[in-house]
């Protein structure tokens, strides 16, 4: 997507310059742009271990990426896999970065090391442009809904977002924005709410930053806020990510989430998430067998932003202790349908075999 | 209710000091505990208009004892006329504000000049007692539905809250607090969750730092989080507050208190609103005709509280611009009852009337 009119990918490679890997730095977003330049595979670990880069398919790639310089400095099997083997574990839970880091060593195991360096590349390229061409498929499976409302109004179509579930994420397009940045290609008019996102304020800082970037219109709002608007007309449908989704259709997402599904059904709004099949856990039956992560309570307590005179500050907004569950789990009953890049599903076993029949 | 050990109201009088008026100045909690003595209506009316004291029941006693320090300065009835309705005007949508200023002008007008002095103490003095028993009375009618579920479930009580309807917002106990408050004086072991409640933090700044002072065990979360809680089993009651009842019982409170009853509703956890019976708005048929107030988008693009090394600092979360609806209404279906000082009925025309037959 765009910054201020010149497309980017959230991660890329520059062939005239020793094939070095660049980054957004999304820690210091939404108020510098910082471009990095990973050369090594520590650089790579540092990156993804430090939330430099965040969101599992963007993780992913920059995994890929991280074997591609592991395999620069060294091209040997041992080196390989214990470069390997130290990516994998700089976030334990990411599903993608596993998969990312399979797929690289299943390809150089296989590729001579003499050969292994191009090969790295052409398959982390792969991973890349996959990743790319899956989001926008979403995309295409979503812009139908902002399109319908659009024609049926006859007026601007307010979508409302949770998190970052964006280009930033991924590799480009995103998955809950890649419909929303779609219909703006289309010349629909369109306005999103954007859901601050606390503890981490994902919203406020990447949603709002990645969307005003590439000129989307939209407004950020508390996360208190979207029930009220949902009562007065003021949102037109829901789009949201997801961190996995269980076998019956259950949505585990970023905490906050159910409470926006229970307003959406509340006024009839209608509720979608879109995602790609990776996502899916085919091994979980519903959603209440998904662990929820309990993070630091300095997420809640602390907030880090820009003084008036520009220097960035953490403040602590509490004295007391806080509890921070991360995620919810948003029952499928909730949910209007899914958006996977096969297409538009409901929120069921049938809807998600329907679209992934290998899974029957 | 007690700061450290010591019994405090919200707003008080020093005989010993020329009757000077004192109270706390809200808008330095939770990091700084400054009592501010008021001397002049300038300073009281400061005092409102810059929120050093808010919530409706304080702001009327707080406007009531102004009007005491106009008599003092000058007990005439062209003055007193003149500093009551610059009294008057200094949160204009504020109900409380003006029917306390009413009250005191309707005893003084009839009281010659020279006892006017004695008399306005007397009715400033009154109006802070009565609201302290109302809501000591809300405390009591309840603390039975903490108390039920105490000896039911022989563990201990978890109370969600949303916004600061506690001592701060009134002369003492509060009104959502005031059975907590209640609870603890009986020896019943809770814990309260605290929304933060973006985008003020009323939760985080206030209700959290009145009850870690008189000692209440509690936690501050995101106000995404209640949702996810209430799913878990970690929720036993809701109590909230209201800025206004319309008469069929749907409830105007602070932004996001929709969003918790939606979830209160559907994990079957009862949801209950504490209000004095002058939050009732007769002439109001339903909640759908009550004005909500949208406020300065700054209060949800900007934060302000304490670094590491202690300086408060005011920081920017987002570079986007924002939207701001202060208040949500809560559809009567929704809450399980009303707590009044009168004792509790269910949110409808019905119940109220039980409790106001006056108003039939």
């Amino acid at each position: 997507m765009k910054i201020d009119g010149t497309a980017y990918r959230s991660v890329w490679v520059d062939p005239d310059d020793d094939w070095s890997v660049r980054i957004f730095d999304q820690t210091r977003l939404p108020w510098t742009v910082a471009v990095l330049r990973l050369t090594s595979v520590a650089e790579a670990m540092h990156a993804i271990a430090s939330m430099q880069v965040r969101g599992a398919p963007l993780i992913g790639a920059v995994a890929a990426y991280g074997v591609c310089l592991a395999v620069r400095a060294d091209a040997s099997t041992e080196a390989m896999e214990r470069d390997c083997a130290a990516l994998a574990a700089t976030r334990p839970t990411a599903v993608n970065l596993r998969w990312a880091i399979g797929r690289m060593l299943t390809r150089l195991r296989n590729t001579v090391p003499a050969e292994r360096l191009a090969a790295a590349y052409e398959e982390a390229g792969r991973i890349a442009d996959e990743d790319t061409a899956q989001c926008e498929a979403i995309g295409r499976h979503g812009v139908g809904l902002i399109a319908e409302i659009a024609a049926r109004t006859a007026r601007r179509v307010n979508v409302l977002t949770h998190c970052n579930a964006g280009w930033l994420a991924t590799v480009d397009w995103g998955t809950a924005l890649a419909p929303i940045y779609m219909a703006c290609e289309r010349g629909i008019d369109l306005h999103v709410w954007v859901d601050e996102t606390r503890p981490r304020n994902q919203g406020a800082a990447l949603t709002a930053w990645e969307l005003g970037s590439h000129g989307v219109p939209h407004r950020v709002i508390a996360d208190n806020a979207g029930g009220h608007l949902m009562q007065h007309g003021e949102v037109d449908l829901v789009i949201v990510g997801a961190d996995r989704v269980a076998r019956n259709g259950d949505v585990a997402n970023k905490i906050g989430t159910y409470l926006k599904a229970l307003a959406a059904h509340d006024n009839g709004v209608p509720f979608w998430v879109a995602l790609p099949g990776t996502t899916i856990d085919w091994t979980v039956a519903e959603g209440r067998d998904i662990p929820i992560e309990e993070r630091s309570p300095a997420e809640v307590t602390e907030i880090t932003g820009r003084t008036a005179d520009g220097r960035i500050e953490t403040v602590r907004v509490t004295p007391s202790s806080a509890a921070n569950p991360a995620f919810d789990v948003t029952p499928a009953r909730l949910v209007t349908g899914l958006i996977t890049e096969r297409g538009r599903c409901t929120a069921s076993a049938e809807g998600l075999l329907s679209l992934f029949p290998e899974r029957r």
